[in-house]
């Protein structure tokens, strides 16, 4: 069993143990169902293995690493209400299963429980820690508002998306990683460093999700393919076409905000004009010069290839998914 | 000027002084807005003149202070959606004035930014502080949580509306005064003695509240008197009534939940029913036992009477509102 995976197992034993009162069960039955539902955990693992990578112990990073997970769940909880989604890893929401007071109750006790977990590690680092965790919420909330206004938005530039995913995504994942290294008591430069290297990966990653939705392999479960275009959602692929389309863009926007037009339809003709403007080749390139940012910034750390490579490992596994 | 009121000048200029980033607009102008709607701060000021009273530097204490303050505003934005509250403090409510997407990401917005602001004091009671908040958050949730339950239930008992409005109320009181007496550096026995002094003045607070909704001299602003009645909400009033009512508990039951009748009608029939019981009677001295159990607290502090008169006595005046 590599690392990671040892890493992996210690997240799921930390969950498993975790119980909450029975009263009131509005309030807490909600939250051990969203716990229930699993996902990947990867913010709890960047917090680990970063920890463990700078020297760090495991046993002083593993409550953070479940308060990031605590505060990532919290935010889908709340998003979940104000997209009106109804399904979360294939099962309803929150919001739907029981209604929205619920959610936005459970989601506000899920941020406070978050902030505890915080606490819990080395005295020195609690004060850096719990500050980077919460001016991370403000920059996810931030980035939640910039998502909900572009929706209406009809000047939406390419450089607005990425600062949109930025806080909306990778500031997390960069938080997750800086976390670890304060705990292990990394310095100032290494800090940011790995911090850096969560944020260009975590923009790579959200440019990935964005082009499997249109170029991936289909899934078993999860997102139908073309779920972006289907819901007319101001991805890169789409600004990079209306940038690229010259004087055909005004067509396309009508096209792909149109909802009088047939899914399946909808989908074969938006998909053709990315074709023809080589939209996926675009997205790929920039992913790439997004990870190669990524593991410039991973080799100015001052640890040895060895020391990094299980993290580095780890990251290009999830780099390369196609679906 | 008195010892209170210039504490309360020092918390009116740090608000004040707060400056918001202008973008996203729909983010931080609800946060600006709801802080503009000011309110008594009530909370600041016991953190405050607690610090003071235990020897503490005010500069260590205006942070937290505020951060407090924060965190009741962010609370209200959440409870007026579940509430479904057109109007606070004689204004539109945010959820109103906005949507009530606004109104949840400014509230967790807030939160963090109340976490931010509870860290900044004296490096040694930071992990207490910020611990002791969040505990009381996951708190407050509980209790907002029952009040809502209790609307739908039948068989609420005045022990678990204590418990209730414990939870709700009472707790960020008395969690206010014990921030204050941590960071002065106040001892275990004198924290826990502010506690749950402030825990029995909460109470009281709030059966006050309770009553003056009924029997308070009509404001000028504000709340329209028997607002409760005509709502049908499940008071202190209501649950001693139906418990004193005897035979007659069914029928006083179906007239306080009625929606059928008329605003006045209602508060005449129900006040009539109250009279009959002496219900004025038994809630003013459920709140002095109260309030003189708060008392008792506060003689057990290893402090000299001279020392805590001034906060005695400016509890003494909130205790003798008639409106």
């Amino acid at each position: 069993m590599n690392e990671i995976q040892d890493l992996q197992l210690r997240i799921d034993e930390a969950f498993s143990g975790i119980r909450f009162p029975s009263s009131p069960a509005d309030l807490y039955d909600p939250i051990s169902y969203t716990l229930g539902l699993g996902g990947k955990r990867l913010r709890p693992l960047l917090v680990l293995a970063s920890c463990q990578m700078f020297g760090g112990e495991i046993d002083d990073a593993i409550h953070p690493a479940i308060g990031i997970e605590l505060f990532h769940n919290f935010t889908l909880l709340h998003d979940d209400i104000m997209d009106a989604a109804p399904l979360r890893r294939g099962k309803e929401t929150v919001y739907k299963k029981w209604n929205s007071n619920v959610a936005i109750l459970a989601g506000d006790t899920m941020f406070a429980l978050a902030n505890k977990y915080m606490l819990r590690t080395r005295h020195q680092a609690v004060s850096p820690v719990v500050e980077l965790f919460n001016q991370t919420a403000i920059e996810v909330c931030e980035g939640q508002q910039y998502d909900m206004d572009y929706e209406h938005r009809q000047d939406v530039t390419i450089a607005d998306y990425m600062e949109m995913i930025r806080l909306k995504t990778a500031v997390l994942l960069a938080a997750s990683l800086k976390t670890g290294a304060i705990i292990a008591g990394a310095g100032t430069a290494d800090c940011n460093y790995i911090y850096d290297f969560g944020i260009n990966i975590g923009l790579a990653f959200q440019l990935k999700d964005d082009l499997l939705d249109v170029y991936g392999v289909q899934e078993k479960f999860g997102k139908v393919s073309g779920g972006d275009i289907v819901a007319g959602k101001k991805t890169y692929l789409y600004l990079k076409a209306l940038e690229s389309a010259g004087p055909q863009s005004e067509d396309f926007r009508s096209l792909y905000a149109s909802h009088a037009i047939g899914s399946n339809e909808k989908i074969t003709k938006v998909k053709e004009i990315f074709d023809q403007l080589h939209i996926e080749q675009h997205t790929r390139k920039l992913i790439d010069e997004y990870y190669q940012k990524a593991l410039h910034e991973l080799s100015c750390i001052s640890l040895s290839g060895e020391a990094m490579e299980a993290l580095r490992e780890y990251t290009a596994g999830l780099m390369e998914r196609e679906n």
